[in-house]
């Protein structure tokens, strides 16, 4: 058990926050997710000993938990929104085992919970009901990398940070970056098609994610495993896997292109007085930065005041409505210095910003860096958090915060409402804080938001994917006839529904 | 008759030599495709007098082609590889008009061929039989650009040169670049996944689409058009509609996220005495030129010497075995040619390079990519052209060429055995040329080529596609139980077939 636990809760560095804060946490009950929100279970087969005879022979007695204790960090999600009551956790170690698990479940019309490092905000990888929980954990084996064509291979399981550890000795880097890195997944990552902190500079999985296996719900192996840079041999499939979440078959190993590690890096902290100056001092780092920007981040004051109330951080500058960190990555660090110098002078020159201090050294670096990831357990630490991922035109990307404040200003309980968020590709992470969960917020501000978004053309969900959570709100970015071929594909690939059920799909017919 | 052919046949700039080749050429006569791969006709409906009336009333007499002059350009390939025999062309405006032609075809049980700019390599835009033809060419309306966010959504007849041209106005440029871009539409580019010149630096069209749009084989429209970089709203259709060469839905719009208009462009072409040196150079190119890199193409003496024998153009270096055009793009030219000149420094140095040659001005520039993106025209003018289109990893990228031209040695009738290709994407394109179609030199090329390719693991189908020439080579690249799942898809989204047939997917069983 103990071996399980500290593997699941395996962060590093500055990410150990995540497993603090659940560490803290897990002796405070949280509500069901089946009563919480209402659901109907599926009409699956309920797990009996024989069943974990068999998966016992598949990856033998140390790589099954049905202990309580054990299970149950697999059941919550960190934020405490969902919880499952799974009573079996399966650990395989090859495709193969994940094969013959599925196909028996397959058989059995047993339900099944991918779950990867657990670390996602939509309650995706979590049971609802009593799903037995397939952990990827020890699926963690990386295969092969090519420093000449920067390709790397892995199972599914591999902790991002581990592979951006392994590449960095190399001379590459992961294309994506997530606070979660110290726990996270690259399956789950490619499951959800994670976004992050680089995709600004490196483009989307979509994009960088060259080769996937995936295991379908009846256990037949689906080999896209590429590893070239193009490959235009029938229908793209692998995509299909990318951000469907577990439930058109689960990710068993990746192939992914990994760009050079930059030999100079310098991060910049911005103050500034308004959003116009925010969005003036965007298009400026674009024009002068170019080729280099690696990240372009906006914090608004109330997301970094949770971060300097409830984890004692300080912000190194002037208290300011509005924060933007700037990243650049490059190949030559006197030609990166002058354009971040030509940049900063001509954003003071212009006004645009009131204060700012710069960085070039990795601790300095990493501490300002911070400031942008602990934002999430900052908020999380008001008691109860709502968050939201919206992609939005850059132009209306902040004015939700101001629109959502004032939409929840009678509610006494809520302590927040905040906007930080991946400018530069208009992804936006809405936030209300309360003391405690509360039905009446929660109702309040959904479908304000969703009806917000979808009048402007936005998308509900950027990053972070549907999951549990969000599969109601589906509608609000996508057709009915889409998400009716949505459906459709689902039947194909999963035919008795046992991949993940009440996850990412809405159900039809859409009423609202 | 003429605003319809000059339309399909628009050319602009240094790119006109298709529809030179074209114009020269439509009066010899080629083979049909069933006769010459010896195909069976499908049990479709065989076009009617009423089908034809009741088409114009969906598009007006005048976007209807019956007169066999009329039609035939759309029939063949300017490879001469292929030719239908269609005996109708339908031109629709807009999206509601192609629902309404899908929607009768598909009750008719009429097959339909959707065709962009008919530039493609692999057969996928003609008729094999006697399909209806639906041109996009005149949906070519852009539909809007955003110069903040830099996204460009138009409709899918527009031609690449064109929106590049459009997009250069506002400081932005296209993410992919091609050869044919004069006449090829953006709507065949994503339907088959087109890769190019920049993907180096710009990546697949995987990451760079944001949006489409398509209408399924029974009328349905599938909206998808997000202009979002981020939408994780279910699962990412839109990928099924990239590269699948309109087998499941007919591309009518699409939104693009287009990167920024370098400031300053170099183009260096370098002369090399062997591949260890070719593969010493990229490596150099890749470390000196790092995040400014953003074309990286290799050409072999045997390609060079039919543009000069067969175009009169002038290689500006010495002869040597292999040359390599690198072009660098970003936002500082002092910087940039800082980069580019310590690179050069290192290649002379180690003695990389034998000779080379630098531009910075447009029109020399121009001249110099000239050479490269009229090697196809130049193979083509020795007769006849067997052209392929392989991933390699960059070790073995261009062993295959010596070893086919010792397999083909015997054949007297061969002109050329040669390869030039997208290096730095580990990309090739193998060329054989002869002074006539010989089916005995395509049988001895292929499945030798494609052996060989599977062999070290590489892609049968780089950039262009399967389309109807590349069918049977699909298994090489992927198993059988993906190709099962390609059936699958096929069937939800296409039940009755009719969506341009004999194309993409192999027939099952495989039997080699």
């Amino acid at each position: 058990m103990r071996k399980a636990t500290s593997n699941l809760l395996h962060t590093a560095g500055h990410h150990s926050w995540l497993s603090e804060v659940r560490c803290a946490k897990y002796g405070t009950a949280s509500a069901l997710t089946k009563d919480r929100y209402n659901v109907q279970r599926g009409n699956y087969a309920t797990l009996t000993d024989r069943d974990v005879s068999f998966f016992e022979q598949i990856v033998g007695k140390s790589r099954i938990l049905t202990d309580a204790a054990d299970v149950e960090p697999y059941n919550a999600d960190w934020l405490h929104s969902v919880k499952g009551y799974s009573q079996c956790v399966l650990k395989p170690k090859t495709t193969e085992e994940v094969s013959a698990i599925l196909k028996y479940c397959n058989e059995r019309l047993l339900a099944v919970c991918p779950q990867g490092g657990n670390s996602g905000l939509a309650g995706g990888s979590n049971p609802v009901f009593d799903e037995v929980v397939i952990s990827t954990s020890l699926m963690n084996n990386i295969l092969g990398f090519d420093s000449l064509s920067g390709v790397l291979s892995c199972q599914a399981g591999c902790i991002l940070e581990n592979l951006e550890t392994h590449l960095e000795k190399h001379g590459h880097i992961m294309p994506l970056d997530l606070g979660a890195k110290g726990s996270c997944q690259i399956g789950g990552n490619v499951s959800t098609n994670a976004g992050g902190l680089r995709l600004v500079r490196y483009g989307s999985l979509h994009g960088s994610v060259l080769g996937v296996e995936a295991v379908l719900a009846n256990g037949d192996v689906i080999d896209c495993m590429s590893k070239m840079k193009k490959d235009n041999t029938g229908y793209h499939l692998k995509h299909l896997f990318i951000g469907s979440e577990g439930t058109l078959g689960l990710v068993t190993k990746v192939a992914i292109n990994c760009p050079v590690l930059p030999k100079s890096v310098n991060v910049a902290l911005l103050g500034l007085e308004s959003y116009e100056k925010v969005l003036e001092t965007l298009k400026t780092s674009k024009r002068d930065l170019g080729e280099i920007l690696s990240s372009c981040e906006m914090m608004d004051r109330e997301s970094l005041q949770a971060v300097e109330d409830n984890l004692k951080l300080r912000v190194p500058i002037k208290d300011c409505p509005f924060y933007l960190l700037i990243e650049t990555s490059g190949s030559n660090s006197t030609h990166d210095e002058e354009k971040l110098a030509q940049f900063l002078e001509h954003a003071l020159d212009k006004n645009m910003i009131i204060d700012g201090t710069q960085a070039s050294e990795p601790s300095r670096i990493k501490q300002i860096f911070e400031l942008r990831e602990r934002l999430g357990e900052g908020l999380l630490r008001d008691g109860f958090l709502n968050t939201y991922d919206l992609s939005l035109g850059v132009k209306d990307f902040y004015s939700i915060v101001p629109d959502l404040r004032d939409h929840l200003k009678n509610f006494s309980n809520v302590v927040r409402v905040s906007g930080f968020g991946h400018l530069g590709d208009g992804n936006i992470h809405l936030n209300v804080t309360s003391k405690a969960y509360s039905k009446e917020i929660l109702q309040s501000i959904e479908p304000f938001i969703y009806e917000w978004t979808a009048k402007v053309g936005g998308s509900v969900s950027a990053e972070h994917g549907i999951g549990f959570k969000k599969r109601d709100a589906v509608h609000f970015s996508k057709s009915t006839r889409a998400i009716e071929l949505m459906h459709q594909m689902k039947k194909v690939m999963d035919p008795n529904g046992i991949l993940n059920p009440y996850k990412v799909l809405p159900e039809l017919p859409i009423t609202n």
